[in-house]
C-alpha cells in the first residue's frame, strides 16, 4: 500500500494535462470503438420502462432542455440528459466491461459527455480525449480497489463511474488543476451504489446518476464550490472508507504509459458479463445438436463460484432478472440461439418451453475454474453426453469483436428503436467521432425517423 | 444482530401508516422545536459564499422556479431548493443534533419537505406529520449502525438523512406501502458522503445532497421506478456494506412508542457538537475571570479523544475550519465570549490576539472523559490557577434550550441576514407551524424585505 498523500492531487494535474496528442493512436481507437458499443446501446435501451418511469419522474424537475434522451424524442437540461443516458445505455446489460474490475466505464463518463456537448460546441477530438481520459481514471481508481470494494457489495461501475464523469466534464469545462482536485472530491463524497440492486431499476440508475454526479461536481467546482484535496486516500477517504484494499500504485503508476481504457471489451450477449462463456458455449453446442436440442435431459455446468453468486436467480420473474439467472441463459442460448435482448423480455423468462430447459440446467462450482470459462456438459435422453469447454468467450479480450461485430451488435438493437434509416445514419455518423466539428449535433440523428 | 429479513417492508408500512393522530403530543410539540430552529438555522446561512457557489453553479440547470432558497430571492425547481436549503441550514454548523448518532436531523428532512410544500398544498399538520416521521426513521435508522459507520468516516447526517427525506417526501406524495419500499431503497443507494469533507464545502453539500436524493427517491417511487426491497437488510444492502454493526432491534423496535424525534437538540454554539462544553465553560469562566482574562498564560482542556479526533485543528485558516478548531473555539469563547455564527468567520480565525491565545490551548485526551464533558483548566501570568468542571454543556438533553433560547437563537442569526422586521414575521409564524393552512407560502416570508 503507497503512503503516499498526494493521489487526488498527482490524478487531477495528469487529468487537466493530459491533451490528445499524448494518447498513443491505438487507445484513441480503442476510445472510438467504446463510442461506438456505448452510443448503440443508449439508443437501443432506451424504450425500456425503465427509462419511461425515469422520465415521467424527473421531466417536472428540468431546467433548459438542451440536451437529448438518445434513441428517444424528450430534451432535458444536460444534467438530468447525463442520468436519462446512463440508464439507457446500461438498462439491457449490453454495455462495455473492464474486465478486470467488472466496471462498465462508457455509461457514467460518455453519458455525461454527451449531455454536455450540446450545450457547448465540442469537437469529436475533445469529447474523445475527455472519453478516454475520464475512463482511464475510473477504471484506474476501480483497480486500486479491486476486488475487495466489489465484494463488499458495491455496484463498482457508480461508485467509480462518478469519477470519471467528473474527470471528463472537468476536461470539457476547461477546468485547473485546483478545480479538477475538488471536482474529484465532489464526485467522491458521491460516490454511492449496492450490488444488492441488481436485477431491480435500480441497477442501471447507478450509472445514471455516476454521470449526472460527475457531471454535477465539475460544475460545482468551476464555481469554486470546494472540497477536501486528498478526497481518494485520505484515512476517511473514498479508497478506506469503502474497500479494505488500497494500493495507489494502480492509479498513480505508469499513468500516461500504460492504458486501461485500452482494455475495454463489449458485451456480444445482453446480460451479466459471468454468463458469457456459457451462453457462447451454448450456441455452439446448439448449433452441432441440430434436432437433438429436444432430447436435452440434463444440462451441467461447472463454473466460478461468483457465477452463482452474481447470477444464480433460479426462478426470474422479468426480464431484468433474466439477465442474472444462469438457468435461464443457457435455456435461452440452447432453444433459440439467442443472448441479445430479445433473449431478455418478461416473454421469455416466462415462455413454458424455456422454463422447462431452465430447470434442467445444474450449476457446480469450482474455485479452480477461471471466471471467464465454463464447462458445459448435455445429456440426451437417450443417455448420450457432449461436452463443451469455453476457455474464454467471444467479446473478452483474448476474443475481442470486430469493429464488424460492433457493427452488428449496434444494429441488433438500435434499429429496434429507431428504425433501419436512422440506425445506418447514426452508426456511419459514429465511427467518425475524431473528425466532428460538434459532437453535440449527434444527438439529432439518433431519433426515431 | 435481527436476522428479520423484512426490515424495509416493515419499516415502509409503518411510514405510510403513521398519521398524526398516532403521534404524542410531546412529540409533535418537539417536531415544531425542531422546525422553527431549522429554519432559523436556513436563514441565518443563507448568505454564506458556500451557498453563491453551489447556486452559480446549479441555477442554469434548474428547472421551474417554484421553490426558494430561503433567506434569498432565487427561485428553483423543488429538487435544487431541497439541495440549496440543505446546504444553508447546516453550513453554519449551527443547526439540531440526534446527540446519540450526531445526525443533524433536520436538514435533510424538512429542506425537503419545505421545496415540495411550494409545489403543491401542504398543510402544518400534513407537514409536521411528515417531519416527525422523516426524522423517526433516519435517526432510527442511524442507531442501527451507530458508531461503527460513522467510525468508519461515514457522515451520518448524510448517509442516514436521504433515507429520513424519502419517507417525509413520500408522505407527502401520499405513496402507497409497495412504492414507499423502492422509495427507500432508492434512497439507500445514494447514500453517501464522507466524513473527510468535514471544514469544506462538501459538509453542508451532504444533508443538501440527503435532502435532493430522498426527494428524488420519492418522485421516482411515485412513477413505480422499482428497487430492492430490502434496501436496509439485505447482505449487500445499506447496513451491511456500510457498517460493521447491524442491529435492526433499534429500527423496528417500539416503533411508534418510543420516540427519537422527541431527543432533537439545538445547538447553542454554530460549530462541532463536541466543542460545546468547552464553549460553555470557557464563557463561564471569562465571566469570572473579569478582567484577568488579559493575564491568562496557559489553558488546559482534558477532554474524551474525540474532541480532538473531530476538532483538533490547531491551526484554522478560514472560519470553516474553525468549527474544527477546539483550540480556536476556546479562544474566542475566553476572549470574546462568542460561540454564535461571529466567533468562526474568516475574520476571527486570522486575529492576532485569537491566535495567539488558541496557542495557549493545551488538550489532554480521557477516555474516561464523557463525550459531552470537559474539565477546564486556567493558568494566569502571576501562577494563579481556575478549574471548571462541564458534566453536559448548554444545548444538551440535560440542559435543553427553552423556546425562548431557541427564538434568541433564531434572532441571533436570522436577522443578519434578512433583518428584524422580516425575521419577526417569520419567527412568530414558524410557532403556528400546526395551524398553517399552507406552509409553501411561509418561504415568502424569509425574504430580505
Amino acid at each position: 500500500m503507497s503512503l503516499r498523500s498526494d493521489v487526488t492531487c498527482a490524478l487531477a494535474e495528469w487529468i487537466v494535462d493530459c491533451d490528445l496528442e499524448k494518447i498513443p493512436a491505438e487507445v484513441q481507437r480503442e476510445g472510438v470503438r467504446t463510442f461506438v458499443n456505448w452510443l448503440g446501446c443508449a439508443v437501443g435501451g432506451a424504450s425500456h420502462e425503465t427509462v419511461d418511469r425515469a422520465l415521467a419522474a424527473v421531466t417536472p424537475f428540468s431546467g433548459q432542455p438542451t440536451s437529448t434522451v438518445l434513441g428517444r424524442g424528450e430534451k432535458l437540461d444536460a444534467l438530468h440528459a447525463a442520468l436519462l443516458n446512463g440508464i439507457t445505455s446500461h438498462v439491457l446489460d449490453y454495455d462495455d466491461t473492464h474486465l478486470k474490475t467488472i466496471i462498465h466505464p462508457a455509461g457514467p463518463v460518455a453519458s455525461a459527455l454527451m449531455a454536455v456537448a450540446e450545450t457547448r460546441p465540442v469537437s469529436g477530438r475533445e469529447f474523445l480525449n475527455a472519453l478516454i481520459v475520464g475512463v482511464e481514471v475510473e477504471c484506474r481508481i476501480g483497480n486500486s480497489v479491486y476486488p475487495h470494494h466489489y465484494d463488499r457489495g458495491w455496484h463498482i461501475t457508480g461508485t467509480a463511474g462518478v469519477f470519471g464523469a467528473a474527470a471528463a466534464v472537468g476536461r470539457l469545462l476547461g477546468l485547473n488543476v485546483q478545480q479538477m482536485t475538488w471536482a474529484l472530491g465532489i464526485a467522491a463524497t458521491q460516490s454511492s451504489g449496492f450490488r444488492e440492486m441488481f436485477g431491480t431499476m435500480c441497477k442501471s440508475f447507478h450509472p445514471g446518476r455516476a454521470a449526472q454526479n460527475g457531471a454535477l461536481a465539475a460544475y460545482l467546482a468551476q464555481a469554486n464550490f470546494d472540497s477536501s484535496e486528498q478526497s481518494i486516500e485520505a484515512p476517511r477517504g473514498f479508497a478506506n472508507v469503502m474497500s479494505d484494499k488500497q494500493d495507489y500504485r494502480e492509479i498513480l503508476g505508469g499513468l500516461g504509459e500504460s492504458w486501461e481504457a485500452c482494455l475495454n471489451s463489449y458485451k456480444p450477449f445482453a446480460c451479466g458479463i459471468v454468463i458469457h462463456p456459457t451462453i457462447d458455449g451454448c450456441i455452439q453446442l446448439r448449433e452441432e445438436l441440430g434436432d437433438n436440442v429436444g432430447k436435452i435431459s440434463r444440462v451441467e455446468l461447472v463454473a466460478h463460484p461468483l457465477v452463482l453468486e452474481l447470477t444464480g436467480k433460479t426462478e426470474p420473474k422479468t426480464g431484468l432478472e433474466g439477465k442474472f439467472s444462469v438457468f435461464h441463459s443457457a435455456a435461452a442460448a440452447l432453444l433459440r440461439g439467442d443472448g441479445s435482448p430479445t433473449a431478455f423480455t418478461d416473454e421469455a423468462v416466462t415462455d413454458p418451453e424455456l422454463m422447462a430447459m431452465r430447470r434442467k440446467v445444474e450449476v457446480t462450482t469450482d474455485k479452480a475454474c477461471h471466471e471467464a470459462s465454463v464447462t458445459i456438459t448435455v445429456t440426451l435422453e437417450g443417455g448420450e453426453r457432449l461436452e463443451k469447454h469455453i476457455e474464454r468467450a467471444i467479446g473478452s479480450l483474448e476474443k475481442p469483436l470486430t469493429n464488424e461485430q460492433i457493427d452488428t451488435k449496434f444494429r441488433g438493437q438500435a434499429v429496434l428503436v429507431i428504425g433501419e434509416a436512422a440506425c445506418e445514419a447514426l452508426l456511419a455518423q459514429a465511427w467518425t467521432l475524431p473528425e466532428m466539428a460538434s459532437v453535440g449535433k449527434l444527438a439529432a440523428t439518433s431519433l426515431p425517423r
